[in-house]
């Protein structure tokens, strides 16, 4: 008799959950439920309106997924709720939210709906950049270790710079907030009633360590006296490891959602983050590489190492018994999309309209044609300044070896050649800190629609290229946890890595490294190089002078 | 009475005469008639094919220009002949051809006309490239002291390249012209039955020098044995002074124009030199920037000094009594139109549409809204190689700064400021070697269409930009020259001072330099020189390992 699991991926505008095998991995069903708040960046739900850089959600539209996608997925597959074994979750992070003991959302609580501060703050949330800037900043100054586990720098997108902004802007929803939650661990409360922090979030987005805990209070004190205590009065809640089962499903959830009462409800877990098992990897060597407007790259190690540019390190932050590392570049489709909206000529858009081609399609097509090298062009990524080995987002794009022969397809490869680059980086940056990197997993939209751009990734690398067998890579990721917290005797597994092995998921077309390609890949690579090193390490500050020339002329202008 | 003189103007792609009030230089009326051949560069007229890089011209096409104008303005103007006092015509150059002693061109000699080199070669005929690198080479392997009045380097569009390739290829065509002459003075010979070679051509264009003549036999033996007596067997007729009288208008010719017999000739001209006098400059210190696809700039001085990256040093090249210096910048409306071609995006086009607006003036409006500075971007103009300071083809393009708010009009901008940039350099490298910039005046298209443009280069360079009141330059300028020729006497002017003061003309609007303006360009051309320097002066040689990349993928991909 099959068994089977459902995964919950919270997404920044929907969640989506799949009906999983769980001796298969095939997925039987999928269901997406579209927020009805979406992002909270202008106004609240009764017209309150909001600061520059703010990015809130409503606490009801995640419990709605619950009670939307499970009965549906339940109801497509026509699997049976004594089948389903377990159900894991992942969400964006670092989303964080002040709650009240009972789970109570204090955006619920009455006298809070109309304060900013007592709502969800999503990932992208930047109106705590000035919190995030004297973070560091202090953190620097007392001579903080663990700062140097976060390449050097806390984002305003995580925990603290949020917690802080709630406490400095509006202290009476400090005061009134029981606890500050991951809403990644908010939802698992509220599916089994019982409150835990992941240690996946806790670890890089809330700068706790396995051995070393939480910064110190003597650090909190610094930041700001009334902050002393938040660990010990706020974050008051066991750690529950990835995979564990955390509880069962509440019989009001059970209710809600068809599931049996009991049944496992696994660890939250981070959307890219619980992607690895999802293709299969096993251990050490093997980078996954999420790829979308931005990509993050996870990596295991057996060792902590200090990596230059790596967003974080945390000990059983992926797979337990390894060093979980996550990595970045800040910029990948999204340089795609400014090309294709800011820089590409009406020809080639009735051209592909003339042909009842996709643009990307086409100019994707025009860009395959090119011989590698064969446009001259080098360019470096940092449209979005650099979040890779440099950490320096004061950088900016540079592009080089235009004639007036060069055309559109040229520019459009030489960006995606640059993020290969980038990417290669990041690996060598891993390789001379004793983190090998030997097999480049992909994951993500361009992973799944753009065979250019993977094979060039596998040239630039030299690296096999594997790509995700599953567009549904997060909630398939949970759905693989969930069948570890439901363990062995209820059909699931004993641990994350058998989990994987069966119903993880891979295209069965590799990218292997063309080695004509390779070659000429590698001069361009060491002009790269040159560059990145020129302007990125300080020899040319052009960017950042430029940067600065360019504020003051605003500041003139407006 | 008021007298006139015509000035003809020959083009790439046809002639322009213009009739001229010779006592406050009003222009009359004009007529343009299209050469019936334009450029040969596939086939000649029986259907001949012609080799890569080839241009040729047709001289019939020349004479044309003449029957069909001269009369046109005459009859428009209701001048009569009487008082037209003289004529004066400026070319493209180096425009050569072989001819016969009494002025047929060889290519009209029976079996002659299926014989490429038997033709005019225009200007723009490359195919002599081999030739010219060769000529440059033995120059500097025998220490020829001439080549640095070039900035070290012969064009391979000059004179000896192009008839080196007539020899080399078809020796018989050598052998069969009794001369040499430029195109020029070709259309003068056919005006006023003498041969003369203008002193502008010869010394921007032939490697003659007042003093020391033309390169030695020796020379020209060490390039080929044949081409030792190349001067003395091809070049055997007298030099013309510019403003000199070389003669009469013929009897034919005036039966055919309208024009009096006797009426004076003027020496030919150059079109970018002749250009000096239409805007009133009357000596040193004031640069004349001829801006179209690519900018020429003219400056006279006191003394002969080696600029790097000049064209040429002639005396009396562009007025009498002075050293006549011409610089250049490859690319500019060039780098404009690439621009527009290949990326600006379909929202643009179909927004100008809507607003019905010229693209062109719909992109400088939104660029001429930004502030200086404000894009964060800087350019370097070598999309067509450096021909200014650094001489060197293989140099190519760079842009950086941008980010993903980056807008098209903002990297537009950024163009037209890069040569603004190398406008800048052109103008320190003079100043650097004893020929001081004063003033800064502008002619051709961009300097008629763009005021944007103009303060741009107003507030780089920190020069007052005035702006040529005439859209015909070169044709009024072959006017002035004419009435030159026709002397005090005949109601004309003693020299091409008082001719320029009276006949020159420019807009009563200046463009001044603004000191906050000016104030940011100087920190952004500091920014461009550091730039310019570490790519084009060594320390970097990306650019051209690129282009060698690019050779060797281009040769494997085809």
């Amino acid at each position: 008799m099959s068994k089977y699991t459902i995964g919950v991926d919270f997404g920044t505008l929907s969640g989506r959950a799949v009906l999983v095998e769980v001796g298969t991995g095939a997925e039987l069903a999928d269901c997406v439920l579209d927020y009805a708040h979406g992002v909270m960046d202008r106004h609240l739900p009764d017209g309150t309106p909001l600061g520059v850089d703010w990015a809130l959600q409503h606490p009801q539209d995640y419990l709605e997924v619950f009670y939307h996608t499970i009965p549906a997925v339940l109801r497509q597959s026509g699997v049976a709720p004594e089948d389903v074994i377990g159900v894991g979750i992942d969400f964006t992070a670092c989303t964080f939210m002040p709650v009240k003991a009972d789970g109570t959302p204090l955006c619920m609580v009455p006298g809070f709906e109309k304060k900013p501060n007592a709502w969800i703050k999503l990932w992208k949330h930047h109106a705590a950049q000035d919190k995030a800037n004297r973070l560091n900043e202090t953190a620097h100054a007392m001579g903080e270790k663990w700062i140097h586990r976060y390449g050097g720098k806390i984002s305003s997108e995580w925990e603290v710079p949020k917690v802080w902004q709630v406490l400095d802007e509006s202290p009476e929803c400090y005061q009134a907030a029981d606890h500050f939650v991951e809403a990644a661990d908010w939802v698992v409360w509220m599916l089994c009633g019982r409150l835990t922090r992941n240690t996946c979030t806790a670890g890089y987005k809330g700068m706790w360590h396995r051995q070393e805990g939480y910064p110190s209070p003597a650090f909190f004190k610094a930041l700001d006296p009334r902050l002393e205590h938040y660990v010990a009065e706020k974050l008051n809640y066991p750690m529950a490891e990835l995979g564990e089962c955390v509880g069962g499903i509440t019989d009001e959830m059970a209710k809600k959602t068809g599931l049996l009462p009991g049944t496992p409800v696994a660890a939250a877990n981070v959307d890219a983050h619980v992607t690895v098992p999802s293709v299969k990897i096993d251990g050490p060597s093997q980078m996954l590489a999420i790829m979308g407007t931005s990509t993050c790259h996870i990596l295991v190690g057996k060792t902590e190492s200090l990596v230059p540019g790596m967003c974080g390190v945390v000990e059983d932050g992926v797979y337990p018994g390894y060093f979980g590392y996550e990595a970045g570049q800040s910029c990948v489709g999204d340089h795609f999309a400014w090309f294709i909206e800011n820089c590409l000529p009406a020809g080639y858009i009735d051209e592909a309209r003339q042909q009842g081609k996709n643009i990307h399609a086409y100019l994707r097509e025009k860009a395959e044609a090119l011989a590698v090298g064969e446009s001259g062009l080098v360019a470096l990524d940092w449209w979005n300044g650099n979040r890779s080995v440099l950490v320096d987002v004061d950088l900016t794009g540079m592009m080089l070896g235009m004639t007036l022969q060069t055309k559109p397809e040229e520019l459009y490869r030489a960006l995606i050649e640059a993020t290969a680059y980038g990417t290669r980086k990041i690996i060598e940056a891993f390789a001379q800190n004793g983190i090998p990197v030997e097999e480049f997993y992909a994951s993500g939209g361009i992973s799944q629609k753009d065979p250019m751009t993977m094979q060039i990734y596998a040239d630039v690398t030299g690296l096999p290229v594997r790509i995700a067998g599953s567009k549904q890579g997060p909630a398939l990721g949970s759905a693989i946890f969930a069948a570890v917290a439901a363990g062995v005797e209820k059909g699931g597994y004993a641990d994350v890595f058998q989990a994987a092995a069966a119903m993880g998921k891979l295209r069965d077309q590799v990218y292997t490294p063309i080695p004509e390609n390779v070659a000429v890949y590698d001069r361009l690579y060491d002009e790269y190089s040159i560059l990145h090193d020129y302007f990125g390490r300080g020899a040319n500050d052009v960017m950042k002078r430029l940067k600065e020339i360019k504020k003051q002329a605003k500041s003139i202008a407006y």
